[in-house]
């Protein structure tokens, strides 16, 4: 299966201020992936907002992602949700809707023990036949997966993948920790862009990238390379990024990708408040970045 | 004004798995905050899970709390929500179901800037003429407070109080280092109840507890020694509870109050999935604990 490998995409949901999704909007982002030739298209990732969409919102988007797809390429969802019983409804939506994986985080107020997320992990996937990614992001959940956990989460007949942030360093010991607890099969893929250049050479088996849910091109230039065995070519595209790595680290990748939709007039969206769209000088600090990296058009 | 002052008193809300309110048993649990005498009463606090339960069911509990205190006790509501739309929602909900103010806690899932947090504060408190109180979580929204930010947020017209977690050690200095950036009459109160004691004797002016949401008689001890300028009383009644609050600090004092709530025979119910009930031997902990300190009935 060609789930959680290569490189997946995620864009972000274009929505009004009531949180209402533009899927015209949503679908031109979903063609300009399917066109570059992504492996998989991510909807409803962090950077696709999931948890500020209510559930039938969350299903629109998932629907005109797919419809745009056409099958071309594999769309994967977030199903992730504060309460157990919400998550598993989101996942039967999202394969009622025609995704080919869903993408689970645990997402939490109340900090969650390592048991009450296997449970949670265990309720949900016994509860669809969809195949389950791990989505590990402590920046967002406050949960951080033990490769221990993540171990016996593998375990589970359609948990077939983690996408864990990548290293900053040390990534193929950190690769091959991972393989030791999982399966053959099971995918170790990463998110955490401006370090999933050297993961990817260690041997991670998937990048989940925000950039290249608006910019897939120069993220495939540096996948390709490194699936040729071209490390010193992926290494030079990769160093070519790095004042919108960054950027990405100063002022978010959310933040800083919903102000480059806009500023390359793929749509006229902004995030869900309480977060605010980049104010000057930042804004136009990607602009710039955007033109120097010939990325404005 | 009363509120925001003395002790408040934060009860579990008892719901089915559906996340369906039992307003019988939340009235039980009321009308012993009522009868104990408590300065004021908080419903869906974090021990009221009010983020997991939609925005009927909150409603419902405010009802159900508000009907239950009579215009005896003053009750405040957790009006927290991950979308600032929703937030406005949910205090005008609390105001029209009764409440007398709404906790107001900075619910993230992508990490807030000051500038954001401030913002939902400034729309929030906008929308209604509800008295709020900025509701500083760490441990659950994963943003911290500054006291300057605290300082700014406390010139708006109706925020008239923060519930900061009370700190381990220093508590009159870092009481008088918001005293001097908040407006005459601004009420600095204090959470996490292991330290809350030694808080009030450093002059904190709440103590929003989560033990005398079942408990209220042993809190009100303490308090009442403080206010009576006892402080050697309001110590051993403290010293006395240690075991409990070292139990709260191991299993958390959500999942320890449930387990107690349903040993004491109050309700019948368990925290939302993925948050589980104690199992044992944590929960038989809590029981010898209470029986030892005279609370078991």
């Amino acid at each position: 299966m060609t789930l959680f490998r290569g490189l997946v995409a995620f864009p972000i949901t274009p929505m009004n201020a009531d949180g209402h999704v533009d899927t015209a909007a949503l679908s031109r982002l979903v063609r300009r992936l399917v066109e570059a030739g992504v492996d998989s298209i991510g909807v409803l990732g962090s950077t696709g907002s999931y948890p500020y969409l209510s559930r039938a919102e969350r299903r629109r988007a998932i629907e005109a992602a797919v419809a745009e797809a056409g099958g071309r390429v594999p769309v994967m969802a977030g199903i992730g949700a504060l309460r157990t019983d919400e998550a598993v409804l989101c996942a039967q939506d999202a394969k009622a809707a025609g995704a080919g994986a869903g993408l689970l985080a645990p997402v939490s107020y109340t900090p969650l023990t390592e048991g009450e997320v296997f449970t949670h992990f265990e309720t949900v996937a016994g509860a669809t036949d969809l195949p389950i990614c791990i989505y590990n992001n402590p920046g967002t959940t406050h949960f951080t997966f033990g490769d221990a956990l993540i171990g016996r989460l593998s375990r589970l007949p359609n948990v077939g993948g983690v996408k864990n942030p990548a290293p900053e360093t040390a990534a193929a010991a950190a690769i091959s920790a991972l393989r030791v607890l999982t399966p053959t099969g099971f995918s170790v893929g990463y998110s955490t862009d401006w370090n999933a250049t050297e993961v990817l050479i260690a041997g991670g088996d998937a990048w989940y990238s925000v950039l290249a849910g608006l910019f897939p091109g120069v993220c495939k230039e540096i996948h390709s390379a490194v699936a040729q065995g071209d490390h010193a070519k992926a290494r030079q595209r990769n160093e070519h990024l790095s004042s919108l790595w960054q950027l990405f680290r100063n002022f978010s990748s959310l933040r800083v990708i919903y102000a480059a939709a806009n500023l390359i007039g793929i749509c006229d969206a902004v995030p869900p408040l309480p977060i605010q769209p980049l104010a000057e000088p930042a804004r136009r600090q990607v602009a710039e970045t955007l033109d120097r990296l010939g990325l404005a058009t």
